[in-house]
């Protein structure tokens, strides 16, 4: 085996790359923490290799049996389990390969000062190893976990490692931001809003300034324009944002940094059915398979605000707008029901259990049966009024 | 038959309404354009109680044969062929009922000077006809069809009838709007963008300044990113939207606006597979669904600029890029060689063709294994410089 090459680690404070074009690449401190990390990943390949040691990755467990509860923190965290991947066993050799092939590509994106989306990575990464017309990754999906192995490892969001989602969500509302420079006033977005990035992390965008009182996030867009149109975040001095159903981790980041930075409150208006209750679930403690970033993604102080289960009769709502629970409903109602954060939480189980009881579950939309403002100008102010939520 | 009560038409040039709030509404040129051809409908259907005849509608028929392509004006039209819908008609009575429930929600809607979207508006209109238990609307799917039927009896966008779709799409650009009052300069709107409202209407967004030399309208909202990332919009003067695949009627509206009204040439950047060239159709001619609103939805001028079967081997991309076609792909893409617009086309002829027998697609990411902006640095702007597009 030829000695392999020495890896010196070369990251400073004011360390300076070019892109391609020439132009001086200026690091931001999270840029260099995730190289530094990316270093010394390498550094302790080539170490075993120098020390004739096989080379190991020792990549933490992704599985549920490594991610537990943390009830003082209340947010999903992962454990100390960790996989060994090692270069000299033919069954991990190539996932061994990929790993820092993967690693090796998020440098380069730091490096050049760029970001891609996780499609593009792929793209990058993808090329036959020669002489063998074997590729790097026959697809997309050997390579999506192999990035989710990455982030564990380096322990870094993809986002620090250049990679972006996909983006869908919008705000409005009374916060002044600074994005890549540019200052945006969201109080002055006129109906379409400013579309939330996929990377907001500090060094992409800035609080400005900051007169809300509150978010009030909503499931979809549909709904967000209903609010925006009767100017609700101007009534009400809040932001108000939405993530076009599942809330994407640019949206779920946002959140986290609104409440965490600002201290503002988070109210989730989601719809009464188990796909609402598990979007609350994602923003509030954050994704079972991505448990590693819920310190970051995840929102432990947001609140519920509705649909809830008793809205039908209580908001006089008329027998139309009733959607019959399926099979599927019911068992995912059950399976949300069982879950740590809620099991313990009398008032969940007693929503969970009355719209099982009911036998169906209500839309959003369902109050525009009331009238079309009904959900801006009652439904919702009622609420923050008596400080009607779950937790 | 009890008689009728005499719809009285109201409508003058400075016509108020009154918001629920008692806030006055101002109704737009456009609103009284469309609150004039419900008064019409009202009053064509009391003048036939009236005088004891049947009241009838005549729906323009929206099937494929009553669409043709009108080869002057290149967009797809509606021709003459209407449906009776009667109300003294055993099949035909419930949807009779439909259509002037819909018309009758999208005056509500107007003269409250408020928007919904489709489903706002089912669950508006959803109620049962007592004392039977009827609905009015047993599903969204019974309700969507009548509201297209309302679009051409009234010869207006549903956009005018205050009724928005999902909205997904952002721009950024060297351009400045005024949305519903709020200036905002899309060249100072950071990573996140514009969020392109459903609506686009003038009365809702104007254009104040604009700088710009061209569009460039891309697919997927990653590669959006890599162009506002790159500022490509700087380096060319242009503006850069995305439609987040096929493109919602906002953006569609938006990028015809932006051809007719402003004159600026609109670029498609597309992958290079079925689905990108119907997305290109849909740009260009219109939806055949919905080939009443081409005339100020579709954009005739718009331009093809790539991706192109021939890229593979011109831009020296690898082997791992290639997407092996299906079935599907290849039975879309013969269709779409038939379409009128394109069959008589010799370059979307070879273009397909040669898509064909490569027998393999590509997207616009697979640049990527070229260089991160080889698409943003190399790509588009040598064809932007050679001219070198499809029409």
């Amino acid at each position: 085996m030829a000695k392999a090459r020495r890896t010196k680690p070369r990251i400073q404070a004011s360390a300076q790359f070019f892109e391609e074009d020439n132009q001086p690449v200026v690091l931001s401190p999270q840029d260099e923490r995730a190289l530094a990390q990316i270093y010394r990943l390498a550094q302790q390949i080539s170490t075993a290799v120098e020390s004739q040691n096989d080379p190991t990755l020792a990549i933490p467990t992704r599985s549920l049996g490594n991610v537990s509860f943390n009830e003082s923190k209340r947010i999903l965290e992962m454990g100390s389990k960790t996989t060994s991947r090692e270069l000299f066993n033919l069954s991990q050799a190539k996932s061994f390969m990929q790993t820092t092939l993967v690693a090796s590509g998020a440098k380069r994106l730091i490096e050049m000062g760029k970001t891609t989306s996780i499609r593009g990575l792929y793209y990058m990464l993808k090329h036959d190893i020669k002489p063998t017309k074997e590729p790097t990754f026959h697809n997309q999906g050997e390579c999506d976990p192999i990035i989710e192995d990455c982030e564990v490892l380096l322990a870094a969001l993809r986002e620090e490692l250049h990679l972006f989602a996909e983006k869908r969500g919008d705000m409005v509302g009374n916060i002044q931001i600074v994005d890549s420079g540019d200052e945006i006033d969201c109080s002055r977005m006129g109906s379409g809003g400013y579309a939330i990035p996929s990377i907001v992390e500090p060094s992409v965008v800035q609080f400005k300034k900051c007169d809300a009182d509150f978010v009030l996030h909503v499931e979809k867009n549909t709904v967000w324009q209903r609010f925006n149109e009767d100017k609700f975040w101007k009534k009400h001095n809040c932001i108000l944002t939405h993530g076009n159903g599942q809330p994407p981790r640019g949206v779920r980041r946002l959140l986290n940094r609104l409440n965490t930075e600002l201290g503002l409150p988070i109210f989730c208006l989601l719809d009464n059915d188990p796909w609402g209750y598990y979007i609350y679930s994602v923003v509030k403690q954050g994704s079972i398979n991505l448990a590693y970033e819920s310190e970051r993604m995840a929102t432990p102080e947001a609140k519920f605000i509705g649909l809830r289960s008793r809205d039908f009769e209580r908001c006089g709502l008329s027998e139309g707008v009733k959607i019959t629970l399926n099979d599927l409903d019911r068992k995912r109602a059950k399976q949300i029901a069982e879950y740590p954060w809620f099991i313990h939480k009398k008032d969940w189980q007693r929503e969970i259990d009355v719209m099982l009881r009911n036998g169906f579950k209500l839309e959003v939309e369902a109050l525009v049966s009331r009238s079309i403002s009904y959900m801006t100008e009652e439904y919702v102010p009622r609420l923050l009024k008596e400080g009607d939520f779950l937790d």
